[in-house]
Parts: C-alpha cells; structure tokens; sequence
C-alpha cells in the first residue's frame, strides 16, 4: 500500500511529462497508466516491475507517429493509439512464439549508446518547451537548427520557470533527502519524499501560474484536461495506417521488450527471483493491447519507476493494481487543476529524469576492451543523434551482427606445440613449445561454417607452402563447435589437395555433437588422415610408429 | 587458338539464347560476348574463366529490368544496359575496397539450391517459345499460370522444331560422341565436336526454316540482327532508373560473382594455381562496364564456358581474346544469315544446357547432414520457386545468416569430468569419467557474445541450483575464441551471483586472445576464483591443496 501510494504520487507527473514526449495531450498519459499497469500485473513474471510510458518508448511513438500524422492533431492521437496495438499484438505473437532469444541481438554497448543518445535527443526536445518557442525535430541536427532558427522568440516568464524548475529538481536529487533528514524525519521517509521532487514542483508551478497570469503572460500551460476514466473502444483498424506504423512498432516493441526485461532482471536478482522473457513478451503485449483500448500509447516497464515501486517495499503485483487505481483516481478529481500546469515544468521533469540515462562512460569503456565493441557504440550512438531513434537502434543492431559475422569469417587459427612435460598444447608464437618438423599442429578457435570455409582453405594451403617435410596435417577440433554442409566441402577439398601432396589430414579432439555429424556422411571414411581422440596421442602416434593409436 | 575456335562456335548460340532469355535482342548476346571478354583477360586472375552471358545472371536481369520496362522497349534495353554499368561499378568497388570475403556468407547449399531453382525457372520461361504462345512470368505460379492458360494456340511447327532440336540436343550430349568415334576421329576431337551440338542444330533448323517458310507458318523467328560491331557510347545515367534498379544489381553482382569465383576456383585447383578473389571482382567489374559501354548486358563466367575453354586446352588469358575476336567476326558477318533462326530453337538449347544445373540431391544431402542447412536450401529453394529469383537468394542468405546466429545462441554447453588416467576432461553424458562433488566443470562450446551471454547466465543459475555441496565452478574455455562486453558484464553478474551464494567461479585454459582482453578490465582482479592453464590443473588444485597451483 505505501509502496502503491508513493508510486502514484511519482506517476502522475511521469505519466503526464512522457505524454507531451509523445506529443499527445496530457490526459493520454494518465490513461496509459492505469489499464497496462493491471494487465502487466495479471500476466508478468516479475513482481515488481511498473509499466506506464517511459522516455525512449514515448520519443520513438512520436518519431513514428509524426511521420504519418500532423502533431497534435486527431489523426496523431488515433495513429498513436493504434500503434500501442500493433506493438502489442506484436509482442503478443512474439511471446507464444518464444521469440524471447531476439532481445539477445542487441549487446549491451548497443543499448547504453542508444539510450545515451536517445536521452540527449530527448533533452534537446523538450528546450524548447524550457524557452517557450515553437520547434521541432527528429534528430539532432534538426533540433539544433530549429533552436537557433527560434532562439530570439524565447518567452522570459516560461524560462524563468522552467529553469528554476530544472534548478531545484537536480538540487532535490542530492540536496533534499539531508535536508528533510535535518528536520526531523527517518533516512527511510526522508529517501522517499525526496522523490516526490517532481509533484512539489508542479503544485509549485500551477500554484505560481494560477496567481501570477501566466497565460497572459505567454506562457504555454497544460490547459483544459477531460475529466474522468477512459472510456474502453477498439482502436481504430485501418490496413493503410497499420502498414505504415509496422516497422516503427517491431522497432518500439523491440526496444521496449529489451528495456523493460533488463529492468525486470536487475529487480529480481536482488531478491533470488527469476522472470521468464517469453511470458514478460505476452505481458508487455496485454500492457499495451490494454493501453490502445483505454486510449493510452506505448507503454513498456520502466526502471526509474520500478526502482521506486522496489525500494518502496513492493513485494506483489497488488501494489501495481493499487497504483492503477490511485492513477484513476487522480483522472477523476485532479484534472481541473492542471490546467495551469505550464508545460516548462514538464519538460524539466523530463531533462531532469534522462540526464540519469546519459552513460557516456560506455565508449571510453568499450573503446579500451574491443574495436568491434567501440565501433558497434560509436555507430549506434553517431546514428542515432544524425539519423534519429528508429535508424540509430537498426544501425546499432546490424552493426553487432554484422560486425560478429566478420570475425567469424577470418577466424584465430594457431599453428601449436606440445608444452615440455605435459600433454598440453599451446600457440608456438606465445609459448615456447615442442614441434615436429613432419608435422603441422592447427588449432581451429571457431566452428567451421559457410562464412568462414574458405578462408580456411586458404590458411591450410599457404601453411603447406611453408613447410618442405611435412606429412600430416592435424586439426586440433577443441574449439570447434560445428561443421556445416559447406564446411565439409570445404574440408573435403582440402583433403583431397594434401593427398596429392603426400600429406595426410588428421583431426584430433572432435567434439561429440560434431563427430556424430561427421559419421552420417563418408567424409571418415575417405579421410587420408585418422580422427583422435587427443592431439598428445596424435602427435606421438604420427611421430613415431611405437604407440598404440587411440582412435575414436 | 583451337580453344579460341572451339569457344567461338560454342559461344554463338549460347550468346544469342542468353540474350533471348534476358528478353533481348539476339545481337545483344554477340555484344556482351566481346569487350567483357577482353576487359576480363587484362584484369582477371583465372587463365581459363570464360566471361559472357550466364543462364541465371541473364534470367535476373529479365526479372529485374521487367519491373521497370515493357519487355521489347528500348526502355528495357537501356535499363538492361544500365544494369550491366551500374552491376560493373558495383563490382569495382567492392573490389577496391576488398569485399570479396562477402561471397562467402552464400552457403554451399544455398548457392545449390538457388541455382537448382533458377534452372527450373528458366526452362518453364522457355516453354512458351517451344509452344509458340505468348506468356510470361517470374516464378513457377506465374509461368505455369500463364503457360496452361495459352496452351490451346501452341504453333505445330514451332513445337515440332522446338521439340526436335530438344531430342537432338539431349541424345547429343551422350550419342553423339561415339558415333563421330565410331566414324574415325580421334576421342578428343570426337569429344571436341560434339559440343556444336548446338551449333548443327542453329543450321539445320534455320535452313529448315528457310526452306519450309517457317515465317508464313507462324513461327517466331530471330528476325532482323544488325550487321557489324556495336558502336560504343556511355550508358544513360538517369538517377531515377539506377535507383531502381540498384537493389537487383546488388544482387546480380553477388550472384554473378559467386558463380564465377566458383567455377575460377575450381579450374585454378585442376591446375594447382590460385584466383584472387578481391582482383576477379575488379576483373567482372570491368567486364561489365565493358559490356555496359558496347552495348550488352550484364556478363560472369559461366561453367560449361569456362570448362570447354579449359578442355579445349586454354592456357592463358590468350584464348579468350582470340574467342572475343571470333564472336566480333560473326557478329560482322553472320547476322544476316540468323533472319530464318526459330526462336525455339535458341529455347531448346537453354532448356538443354539449365536441365545440367538440377541438382534436387542437394536436398537430400542437407536433410541426411544437418537440420539447418536442410531448412536453408529448401526456403531457398521455395523462395525462389514461389517468389522469383530474387527473393530467393534473399531469402537464401538471410536464413543461413539468422540460422547460423540462432545456433550460436542457444550454444552447447557440457558439464565434463576427468577420463581417469589421463589429463582429458570430457561429456559427463557422453564418457565413463571422474566428478568432484564440490567441483562442477562446465566446457562451454562457444564464444560469449552478445547474442548468447543471456543464456550462459541462465545455464549456470540453473546448473548450481541442482548441486548442493558446490564450492567452485570451473569454466572450461577451450571453445571459448572471444568474450565480448556484453559476455564479460553477463560473466560480472554470474561471479557476483555465485559469490552470494559461497560459490568461486574459476576460468580454466582461457585462449591467449581473449586473455589479453580480459586483462585490460579489472575482471580478473575482482574474480571470485582463479584462471587456471589446464583444466587438469585446476580440477587437482580445488580438490585438494597439496598441489601448488599452476596459474597463469
């Protein structure tokens, strides 16, 4: 219950702030907070997460929602609310499929960079609300420009109280809890009123416009909001318009799954709990089937939220119910005040809460343990701020497959020799090892498939040019995981080259999966060479003849 | 030179029917049979390859410049032009810029079952020429559509030419050969010969033709050739046109370029000398742009050109110059004489020459091997057949490429344990082998990556949840060729996970690459356990303490 009721009280101008991100009036944000959160409670894994609109989710809805509707007309409202459909009858399709795995595309450099430029790009949108000038933008140059295009438009009053607004928020983030610790409360009640920052500045704010005019002032306020529950309707289902959001909605459900489920795993290790990717697929599905029927956007769960709900001793899905009510509540009886809401003080509740996203820590990081790491951040993070959300997140997800792909097709291969007194083999290169001038020792480090076969061949090839004794070749299979049809071919070309030369291919230490492929075809059977079971057996049976080869 | 005479009457008829096949006229075959010839010979690395028209780059041309031209405009000969030109360029730059590793994320079975398929296609597409029916068509639906719905105004004599010149062609390819035997020549001369089998078919059925006033009787003939050499002149470059035609020359070029790196590699092999595969993609991109300038289009190196090239004794680039020289003759000469040709004719010699490039085995093969590459060759196979050539080879690579990934991250994984009386750890499930009830040693058959550190978490939770009196996991990381960011941060949270719970997680026989990696994080400074050189080692140290530890 205290956890429900401290949840509300940090939702309601979430829930508000994320819906201007949207671009959507500010009573959709409020609705998008009530029905998902029951839904996410009857199907979800986790006890704890808290689903409602969050930062990323609400840019990229209104990236897509902009590209095929004006913003702020009834058009953008219905594709907005349509997409929450799609998405969700998406994630629907994806969860009883089991397609849970797909999150794993995306690495985790991937995901810093996009949220970090994600959340620069959100910031940069809402200044212009913090200046009161008109603007727009998907990117960040576009955003820029129309900043500096406006500049010069800037409406003081608006400024004044967006920036004290931004001022005091991330004063209260390390200021306020000592402070109301000093005057008297627990370090428990104090952490949690310190949260309640953003809901002191709105009353703060509204209060300030109602009794200083600032809508004669020129000050864009919240406005009227309709008072009252959502009324529950099918969205609209328009095969143009659903074509048109489709790819937009895979990108926000992917996004969105990724999120909430890294939220959800963090959450349920700290308390030895375990949450099921593919049921939290359905789950986020229902939120948002539920979020497009009572007229809400894309929800997904969020981390500071559920941070919240956590900490607040949240120990069953009950509390989110309660949290969704307390949400109805505040549609019923607190709108009529927040008409003199400015909308400055949402967007510093936004700049506020995504400079806490910022990592960009994550390059200096990846760049000091992988190129392929730092090159997948940089292009991630570059395409996002140039090209916008949607591209950016594709980028960053083709670049790390891609980027996989071609590292496996040159793969490390180490010519290796016996280590004095053991059994062991290690690279020549590193180690100082023993080899045998009428044998060549490979080791593999990848499993041999279509893309890397031929590179294979070639390595094999140059390596005999170099060596004027040799009689076997032995591939060491340790870290060979798979041979697939073209590998085979591959190998079957390569055996029969070294058999003109006199030389015989052997293998040694063929895993078992890989050796029971091997035997469905009549490679084994015509290999010049033998399979061993250990390269040490190997060496000293094709050294000399006096031991007993132990073949598979 | 002989080789140059022998691919000249070999190279006509395949000319003039590839150019009908790509829905050309007939001496747009010649020309795309002389420059790229030459442009190949300067630039190429393989002495023997053959450059011209091939059966499925000229089918994927028809397919591809079909969508944006009426087929016998000379809108579709400028677009089939400027597909040879914007192929060429793109075949150039992936050269300079090194791309030819890119042929090999095409899987053996894929390349087999696209080419499979193609062949079924191009004979359905030449059926109608034998029918003497109009009709077209991308894929088998469409053909077979379009075939059975003009099946009643078939021509009979085109079909009786057609059909005769097909059994003619078949029986050749075995009959004729002894029977030249048989009347004296020498074997390789009767070998020699009877490969104008399509050349004595060409003359018998245009003299037939001119005879009999085929043209009266309603059959299609080649009709007017112009006489003499193509006049050479830039294609046109109209940006709306190469943008549409930019995807299927991507695709053209990666065919046409597998195809010919193919059948380069396997001649070179015959002779123990090697191709290049960055400098044969300048090389067909040279050829193309010489093609696109001379009024041809698009060209690779074919196999049976290739291989009768090589046959016939071909030892340098030489041949193929003198083989340009031929066909530029004929195409000064001959033409007028290619008036009564019957279409059907230049048909049946491409049903005949495509029916050599089934190989429906190939699905066979792939089903007895692996599930994977089974499920690759036949959506290959079925896209291509369903959905036309293009979307088949997309498909085809697209599949091999999510399969291969899909593998990897559900990746096999062994607890393993020592084979008493030697130093070899191998599958508890598979091998007669020593535990530790203390110990749990997991070899792990993959790299850690993005795409699978998820799993290697919820693998080991699972795995320490069934041991009781667990004091150490070992991870064996013989297969182990990379760790990236995301595996290292997954590899944090296990050891932080494990140490909660009293449980140390070891590394054993860490790769000299990846331990360079580790190194450069402060992972091995916080890691619960140690990092051992040998399996071996680490199992006899956590045992028991009498042994000195072996650490790197």
């Amino acid at each position: 219950m205290l956890a429900a009721v401290i949840v509300t009280i940090m939702l309601i101008p979430q829930s508000l702030a994320y819906a201007l991100l949207a671009g959507l009036p500010a009573e959709m944000g409020l609705y998008a907070s009530i029905l998902p959160l029951i839904a996410y409670a009857l199907f979800g894994t986790s006890r704890t997460l808290s689903v409602g609109p969050v930062a990323v989710v609400s840019l990229m809805t209104a990236t897509a929602v902009g590209k095929v509707a004006q913003t702020g007309s009834a058009d953008y409202m219905v594709a907005a609310i349509a997409m929450a459909m799609i998405s969700g009858l998406m994630l629907l399709v994806m969860g009883i499929l089991r397609f849970g795995f797909m999150a794993n595309f995306l690495s985790h450099p991937v995901v810093s960079g996009f949220i970090t430029a994600s959340g620069i790009i959100i910031a940069l949108s809402q200044v212009r609300h913090i200046l009161g000038i008109p603007g727009h933008g998907d990117n960040l140059p576009e955003l820029l420009l129309s900043l500096s295009s406006h500049l010069g438009d800037s409406n003081l009053v608006t400024l004044l109280t967006g920036a004290a607004a931004m001022l005091f928020l991330f004063w209260a983030r390390s200021g306020l809890k000592p402070l109301l610790q000093r005057a008297g409360l627990s370090a428990d009640a104090a952490g949690m009123l310190a949260k309640a920052g953003p809901v002191l500045v709105i009353l703060a704010t509204t209060l300030a416009s109602f009794a200083g005019d600032f809508e004669g002032r020129g000050v864009a306020l919240v406005g009227d909001v309709p008072q009252g529950l959502p009324s529950l309707s099918l969205p609209s289902f328009d095969l143009a318009l659903w074509s048109e959001l489709a790819v937009s909605a895979m990108l926000i459900s992917i996004i969105g799954f990724v999120e909430s489920v890294s939220v959800g795993k963090t959450l349920a290790a700290k308390r030895r709990q375990r949450i099921n990717p593919n049921q939290e697929l359905v789950a986020l599905g229902a939120a948002n089937v539920a979020s497009a029927v009572s007229a809400g956007f894309p929800v997904t769960g969020g981390f500071s939220r559920s941070i919240v709900n956590f900490d607040a001793g949240a120990q069953t899905p009950a509390a989110s119910i309660l949290a969704a009510a307390g949400i109805a509540l505040a549609a019923l009886l607190l709108t009529p005040a927040l008409f003199y809401l400015p909308k400055a003080t949402l967007a510093a509740t936004i700049i506020v809460a995504v400079t806490s996203l910022l990592d960009l820590e994550v390059i200096r990081r990846a760049w000091d343990y992988s190129i392929s790491d730092f090159i997948a951040v940089v292009l991630t993070i570059g395409a996002t701020l140039l090209l916008g959300v949607e591209l950016g997140v594709l980028a960053g997800i083709v670049a790390s497959v891609l980027l996989h792909l071609y590292k496996t097709t040159r793969p490390h291969m180490a010519v290796v020799g016996a280590i004095a007194g053991t059994e062991h083999f290690r690279n020549v290169e590193r180690h100082n090892v023993i080899t045998h001038p009428n044998i060549v020792s490979l080791r593999v480090d990848e499993s041999l498939y279509f893309a890397n076969a031929s590179y294979l061949e070639d390595y094999i090839y140059r390596l005999i040019a170099d060596h004027e004794e040799l009689e076997h070749v032995i591939l060491q299979c340790t870290a060979v995981n798979e041979i697939d049809m073209s590998a085979l071919e591959a190998l079957e070309a390569i055996d029969h080259r070294l058999r003109e030369q006199g030389i015989a291919l052997n293998l040694s230490e063929v895993k078992g999966p890989v050796m029971d492929a091997l035997s469905k075809t009549d490679f084994l059977e015509h290999l010049s060479g033998e399979v061993f079971l250990t390269h040490h057996r190997a060496v000293q049976h094709l050294k000399r003849d006096e031991i007993e080869p132990y073949i598979i």
